[in-house]
């Protein structure tokens, strides 16, 4: 974690383009560039705050490129440090030189997240919205672009801050009464602390939960399309992405491995599974496809419950289902090859795979489902395997805490257990935090950010 | 060819970094951004010339991104026109949600290099420092750089614009003769015009020349290695790139595509061909390969002749190579296998290899020769097919000028020829130009320059 040094990194995608930009941040980052950065007749240029100055990049004599150089004084930068941004032409070679010759002119490298990770030391960010930042260049949906805009905005830092100050204030009414135990004074009714813990339980484990939504949100929502051999899963998955992406035939158990594709329907990322017919089976590979189609149905927020629309059968769902929860997960069941049967259809959604009839129907019902169960979470969606994590510890603390309460122990091991939970809260902003979390989570930016 | 509606587009490479650039261009560049841009409390900013200023992007109210927009005010800006350039987080999604927002703003998407057509059509560059843009966004070795700076900077710019004053000078020499031509007088000696011709040829066909080894700098110098088979060709190839890009096997005629990889040596990029052995053969594949060998070697401006140290013979250059010109190409006979056989070793390079002894010599005479031959031609190097072409058009137009001379033909029909040459001349900057010429180049150019 130096700080003392100035690091350079390509800030703009790898490969050709019109222009690049090369980054510098550190308390030298003006004197180095400054020694290449001159006037069309050689003489150095001097570079004022936020101003963008056209001017040549030499090697010595020579002119490597015409660029435009912008400096951000310190503390008003991305880094909070002396930041200096070099737009150049987008040539591999021309990219490549300049950052060669910062670095050769005493530069480092920059490792991956580094210029947020100094953002975060110089208190710019906190680590909540440092990794906001990392979200909001991996978005690839309005959905999990706005989860990561609101955590980067802070909103999320404002719930978990109102959350450590009524941990913070708990701590405080179990500390008088511990001050003040000689004179056998309790100022808070132990009914009323009781109170105070079921409330921050509730609130905790409602953020917890929310994890799985936000997680599925920000990754993509995984759907998995289960039904008989032959229900048509395959057809159905080529139908929802427009594409022949999965084997269709008639032999019934074509499809073995799943088969995963992403699409961005109404804003949301869905991962539509495609899994092997749920049937039993003697074939050794069918039963490794079955295997995989067990564990594709259990990690799925969405279930898409494929049957022959001639065969309908309403037990079909806790036969091959056994397992699943039907609160806990969004369950369609959709009719197929409606055009070979007469209505009335049976119970569901009709559809004809193959025809494309009612295929975009059903994506409106997942589009809807999907953002119902979002509405029911409230505001602020964990979407960090990382707080979510934080968030199961705290819990786990204030569990501790309620069962002290429930078997009357003193205060002072009650205020130990409200210190862990305001612990394990604090790593989630990064108020309490360690080299080591920090390098695992600024290694999964990218170099230049 | 518009030029009153205002253009977008990303600049930076496709794909996923730290950062990227949406630029706009154009009559309605700082409103259209505008309507997008504002503080932290959502009140509009106003952009100031060559000023980067941090602001939230929103869509009505939804935050899409922080960025830093930056104005450059015409005529101060690389297309003349304003140009408002916006870095955003360089996500995918982010990236395309502002660029399809100035869009229904009123922007139209930029062609490929409309942004530099702009900047040719407002004069900030002519045409060969346009297409010197293009080729600095594609260079890829220090040499290829080195031209598309030198054509960027205008010192060919300069060399061209020298000729054609001298083109002028000649025409008003003979235009003059022709005004007094009642009189009988001739201003200047016909000996003095004929002179000023032959120079003029010199000068234009050097410059002509001049293309096959610009053109080879700036796309890699084609590099044939030939021989018989089983000298060793592929071997070589291989310890040319280090690493095992061609089969290498001992049956005799093994290699029967052309294989061809391209590696920077010293800040020029070779590009090597390892062709089929020649020999006579009646196999009809390699009847094929042979045929594609000789195409290579009359492509490549360098060829290694390689041959196996242990049966040498100087007939064997003449006989395999009859149509190869010593002065035109660079020839290397080199010897492999030089670790099977005692000194003296025969003339030329000798190395193995197989074993890498040698290849760094090879390499080294390979860059030593190729630097003398570029030092040959002068300081201006024709680099562009489109500017050859029109030089040699330039060339026929003396030669007509010239043969017109030799049988005293009246100066004004001269003077056409002369117009001929000039016109020519003048397409190459873009004196001279229409619609159709513009965008075959500008056509070439990536999306956002």
């Amino acid at each position: 974690m130096r700080q003392n040094d100035t690091i350079c990194a390509i800030s703009t995608p790898a490969g050709v383009g019109g222009i690049a930009v090369v980054r510098l941040s550190g308390v030298d980052a003006v004197g180095l560039a400054s020694a290449f950065l001159c006037d069309g007749s050689g003489k150095p240029v001097s570079l004022s705050d936020h101003k963008a100055r056209l001017c040549e990049f030499r090697d010595g004599e020579t002119m490597i490129d015409e660029v435009v150089a912008t400096l951000f004084k310190t503390p008003h930068s991305y880094t909070g440090e002396d930041v200096v941004e070099i737009s150049c032409h987008g040539s591999v070679y021309v990219q490549e030189r300049i950052l060669r010759l910062l670095m050769d002119g005493g530069a480092r490298l920059a490792e991956p997240g580094e210029f947020t990770l100094r953002a975060f030391l110089n208190h710019r960010l906190d680590l909540s919205q440092a990794e906001a930042v990392a979200d909001l260049i991996d978005s690839r949906s309005e959905a999990s672009h706005k989860l990561a805009v609101s955590q980067m905005r802070g909103g999320y830092a404002k719930e978990l801050e109102s959350l450590r100050q009524d941990f913070i204030d708990l701590s405080a009414l179990l500390e008088l009464e511990l001050d003040f135990s000689d004179e056998d004074l309790t100022f808070a009714s132990r009914e009323h602390l009781r109170e105070l813990v079921d409330g921050l339980t509730d609130r905790v484990s409602r953020l917890a939960q929310s994890f799985q939504m936000g997680n599925a949100l920000k990754q993509g929502i995984p759907v998995a399309i289960v039904g008989r051999p032959n229900a048509g899963k395959s057809t159905l998955l080529n139908a929802l992405l427009n594409e022949d992406r999965a084997i269709v035939s008639d032999t019934p158990g074509t499809t073995r491995d799943t088969i995963e594709e992403t699409m961005v329907v109404d804003g949301i990322a869905f991962r539509f599974i495609d899994t092997a017919g749920l049937r039993q089976s003697s074939d050794e590979i069918e039963k490794l496809g079955l295997e995989r189609s067990r564990k594709a149905i259990e990690k799925a927020n969405v279930i898409i419950f494929l049957r022959d629309a001639r065969t309908p059968s309403d037990s079909d769902i806790k036969e091959l289902l056994p397992d699943v929860d039907g609160n806990e997960k969004i369950m369609f069941v959709v009719n197929n090859k409606c055009d070979l049967v007469q209505p009335p259809y049976p119970s569901g959604i009709s559809i004809s795979a193959l025809k494309g009839i009612g295929v975009d129907d059903l994506k409106r019902s997942m589009v809807a489902a999907v953002k119902q169960r979002v509405d029911e979470q409230g505001d602020v969606l964990l979407t960090n395997a990382r707080h979510y994590e934080a968030m199961n510890k705290v819990l786990a603390a204030l569990g501790e805490v309620r069962k002290g309460m429930d078997v009357d122990i003193t205060p002072d091991l009650l205020v130990i257990d409200i210190r862990d939970a305001l612990y394990h809260l604090g790593t989630i902003t990064g108020r309490i935090t360690n080299d080591e979390i920090l390098s695992s989570i600024f290694s999964r930016f990218c170099i230049g950010k």
